[in-house]
């Protein structure tokens, strides 16, 4: 039997994953994994957290869970696996199923035949191309070379400012990084919200919650790194601000790493990603390509997107290690763009589509609901969960959820990842039968609450207003009651403070003189989390008002500064 | 326009929720809930983390979100709902559309009407029918009352020994009670194992840390409670032991209370529980029922069910209260009996069928994994995760779940009930797209290797071995290799001991030699979680090895005392 001559281009997650698959599949397989960089199989999920100080041993980013670094030597004792690290690959010659290389160090060019090939090439920090960028001082956060030496910067502690340009994951992530590390940040973003894969309402939270740890910056982007001696002193932003920093961190995205596809002829999609089929195959049948430098088909849209998740290129890897062998029996289906990230001592996560997502791809006919609670009971000391879900209206089907607070956000994400890849909708949810017991849940679990409100919308119990809704109407000055429903003391101890009037859902029944005469006067209601504002529109529309709107998610998911 | 008379009985969980919502369907509907309990819509789940000090507030049990007790005061100010509370409902005349009803304190009688009727009567605790069950000390735990008599237990710190008896949910929260309490406690079963709705292996892990709080005793009953004066002083068992103790309490299980609709007339099922259709209507179409009085299909081998969980039974009165008022319009569709409960640092959990319920329904082409790996990774703390999947071998169909250990077990549960909501496949999970970053799961989610492990199971990649084989084997002396493909150092912190040797993976290949000539010889392999205990079994089937097997979850998931 003719020995299978596997080579896999990149070594840190999608390829070593996808190398040892196939030496599982084939103890006999000549498996060669041909990395740029110095180590392989990083972490890289984990850098801000080695920066942050949550743990101090880097070899923990590199070893296996038995605590055994992944360094050549491993790969091949354990794996069989020969790695080539600081060897760059220059050239696919796909006529001739070839590749080129350069040894980093040496210099030394050498080619390698392969039977099967594996892309695994990954992707790089985007830069903006402004002046400076060179600088001392100004970094991204992709490498284990960024992340040892942002940590070098904690060590140092000589670094007292910092500016981090990208609201996204990465930027965020390196907000509370450099925060944890007693550095004072200014968190620049382009575009008016962070985090875009939330809605403005979500974000607008977020955003209030980051504040309180870092000065936060919207719809300005930078102008120029400013410096002296080669060494970073200030962020010149667009608008001529400049701020002092010794430190910058460009988070402003990632682009897939096309460029041997590109020259090797492999197509390549509009994001930029190679494009692959569900069997992670290239234009090219006997070149794979996995992990960040792909396209794969977004499930709910059917669109290709750019996805660039390192669990996505772990499964991607593992398929791919099966193809290599058995031929394409495994495939990869597609993503919902399922994410979280920890923002202190918030959770922020979303699967799907958001609804200005759904939007821009011309889903018109969607619902969309915001519901505040505890993630358990108060007595078994509950964390707040805001949520945002989005449905399609003619079938009921989950589009897409949003989460954050300082609640259990990775099980409610979970949770809903899971409705969408069963295809399932509102009703659904409505009755699923979910792990209860005071430690963990609420009786009702807030997704499924989630849906009980949506069902509530959709059945037309309730009409709901959101939060930037209301927020518009205030600052037009429409004509309209404002009702908080809580009790006093609730009342004075939080409050947003718009106008509204105070009465206590217990006393509605009795003071319903108190409301306008005109029964189609404008009414908002509301209460902490609007449960209660809920039923005291419920009474106010049995009592013939026509225009009554539920402020949804209530005080907890306002997310403008309140009175008190 | 008539007004809609719906009379409830029970105001515990399920009528008030079904109360509540009638009343936000219809305003002016005359809505009465009796109760013969003194409280009214008490998180009844809570009350063993009363008991053992979580909180210390009693009204925290009664409390709406906002704080306010729910007491009769509170429904009918915010719900205007009438309570008749320390009252029976005695007989319900189902042809008059009229119960009778007592008032417990003054003894009076009295008779309402309905237009439509309510039976949420809960369940009563069983009782062994031994001698000595009246004697002061032995107490069940369903009740308020019953909470409050062991939370002044907690408080007065008196009594030092207590034995419970019962080792399902509520048993095993009991010896977490008391426990924290600072009582010295003795469980015991009359089964071979704790938890029934888990397998033995995982019972067993389960049962080997519960021995750690408390002395556990199997397979043995309570004879007789023996007292003096009418006090507790010992628990006589089936075999003659006598334990000395100043309270028992008695959690063995409880009972649909199903007198009420019997004596009127409605359907019983076998189960114990009223029968009801998916609208939770009863054979009288005017009678609705709901909680734990009733049973229910389970969705995955429709069969009825008593499943008296609290969840189910607000879920239930949600649908019940949009029914009472629209029609039959809302359903609910079974359950698949998910559950949840902490032990101490332990979380234990399980959805859908286990391979003994499975088994025993005549499901015979089915397979079962275990997997052992940590929620998130060893740099985040990660804590560990045991799962045993269990799975339709025809249609991979997600059949069952249970997961143990002080990982995350609330979202794996989820995870795996939802997956079973949405009729999932092993393949369907192998491609799941959850959230991934450090601080909550691995790159590859613990259910999703669990996943991954499975579709190996299934591909022939891999035999496995459970641990009670192993065991069963190494008892009988059977003639095997057994191999331990760990680090020495590894070796040295930790190991089974029962006659294995150590070979390192990174070694195996070049140590072959050192394995039986006779390749049919079994070898079985395994590693702390046996993944790399997978591999050696796959390099040893490379090298001509016929009758190889892996230990499946390895060393952390063997639950007998291990030699180290």
């Amino acid at each position: 039997m003719k020995t299978n001559r596997i080579i896999v281009i990149g070594g840190s997650a999608a390829g070593p994953k996808a190398a040892s698959k196939a030496r599982r599949m084939d103890e006999n397989a000549e498996i060669t994994i041909f990395q740029k960089a110095s180590d392989l199989s990083m972490a890289s999920c984990g850098y801000p957290y080695y920066i942050g100080g949550f743990f101090d041993d880097r070899n923990q980013l590199l070893c296996s869970p038995a605590g055994v670094v992944r360094d050549s030597r491993f790969f091949w004792n354990a794996k069989k696996i020969t790695t080539k690290v600081l060897t760059e690959v220059t050239v696919i010659d796909k006529k001739n199923k070839r590749i080129e290389f350069r040894d980093l160090q040496t210099g030394e060019r050498g080619t390698a035949e392969y039977d099967k090939l594996v892309i695994a090439s990954g992707a790089s920090a985007r830069k903006p191309p402004v002046p400076g960028i060179d600088l001392d001082g100004v970094t991204t956060l992709q490498s284990l070379s960024d992340a040892d030496y942002l940590r070098k910067v904690r060590d140092e502690g000589i670094i007292k400012k910092a500016v981090v340009i990208g609201g996204g994951l990465i930027g965020i992530e390196t907000v509370e990084a450099l925060n944890l590390a007693g550095i004072e940040i200014t968190l620049i973003e382009l575009l008016p919200q962070l985090l875009t894969f939330l809605d403005k309402h979500l974000a607008r939270l977020v955003e209030k919650y980051v504040q309180t740890k870092a000065n936060v910056i919207l719809q300005n982007g930078v102008a120029a790194f400013l410096g002296e001696n080669g060494k970073l002193n200030a962020v010149k932003l667009q608008d001529g601000t400049e701020i002092p920093c010794d430190l910058a961190v460009v988070a402003i995205g990632v682009t897939p790493n096309n460029r041997l596809a590109k020259d090797a002829g492999l197509k390549i999609g509009n994001t930029g990603g190679i494009v692959v089929n569900e069997f992670m195959q290239t234009s090219d049948p006997d070149i794979y390509a996995v992990g960040d430098c792909v396209e794969i088909p977004n499930l709910i849209t059917d669109l290709p997107v750019h996805a660039p998740y390192g669990d996505l290129a772990n499964l991607q890897g593992r398929i791919v290690g099966e193809n290599l062998i058995s031929g394409n029996v495994a495939k990869f289906p597609g993503t919902i763009q399922t994410g979280i990230c920890k923002v202190f001592d918030y959770g922020v996560g979303a699967t799907g589509l958001s609804e200005q997502n759904a939007l821009q791809l011309g889903y018109t006919n969607i619902e969309t609901v915001v519901n505040a609670s505890l993630d358990k009971p108060g007595f078994m000391h509950g964390n707040l969960l805001i949520t945002k879900l989005v449905v399609d209206i003619a079938t009921g089907l989950i589009l897409g959820a949003q989460v954050i607070g300082p609640g259990d956000v990775s099980k409610q994400v979970a949770i809903w990842a899971m409705a969408i890849k069963g295809h399932l909708t509102v009703d659904d949810m409505a009755t699923a039968d979910l792990p209860y017991a005071p430690p963990y849940s609420l009786a009702i679990d807030h997704s499924i609450a989630t849906a009980h409100i949506m069902q509530n919308k959709l059945k037309g119990y309730f009409t709901g207003i959101s939060a930037e809704q209301l927020k518009e109407k205030i600052k037009e000055k429409a004509p309209m009651v404002l009702l908080d429903v809580r009790n006093p003391d609730e009342f004075e101890q939080m409050r947003m403070g718009v106008g509204e009037k105070l009465i206590p859902l217990g006393q509605l029944r009795k003071r319903l003189e108190e409301m306008p005469q005109d029964k189609n006067t404008e009414i908002i209601t509301w209460c902490k989390i609007s449960l209660r504002g809920y039923e005291a529109a419920l009474i106010l529309q049995a009592n013939g008002y026509t225009n009554v709107k539920v402020l949804e998610g209530g005080i907890v998911a306002w997310p403008w500064v309140r009175e008190k």
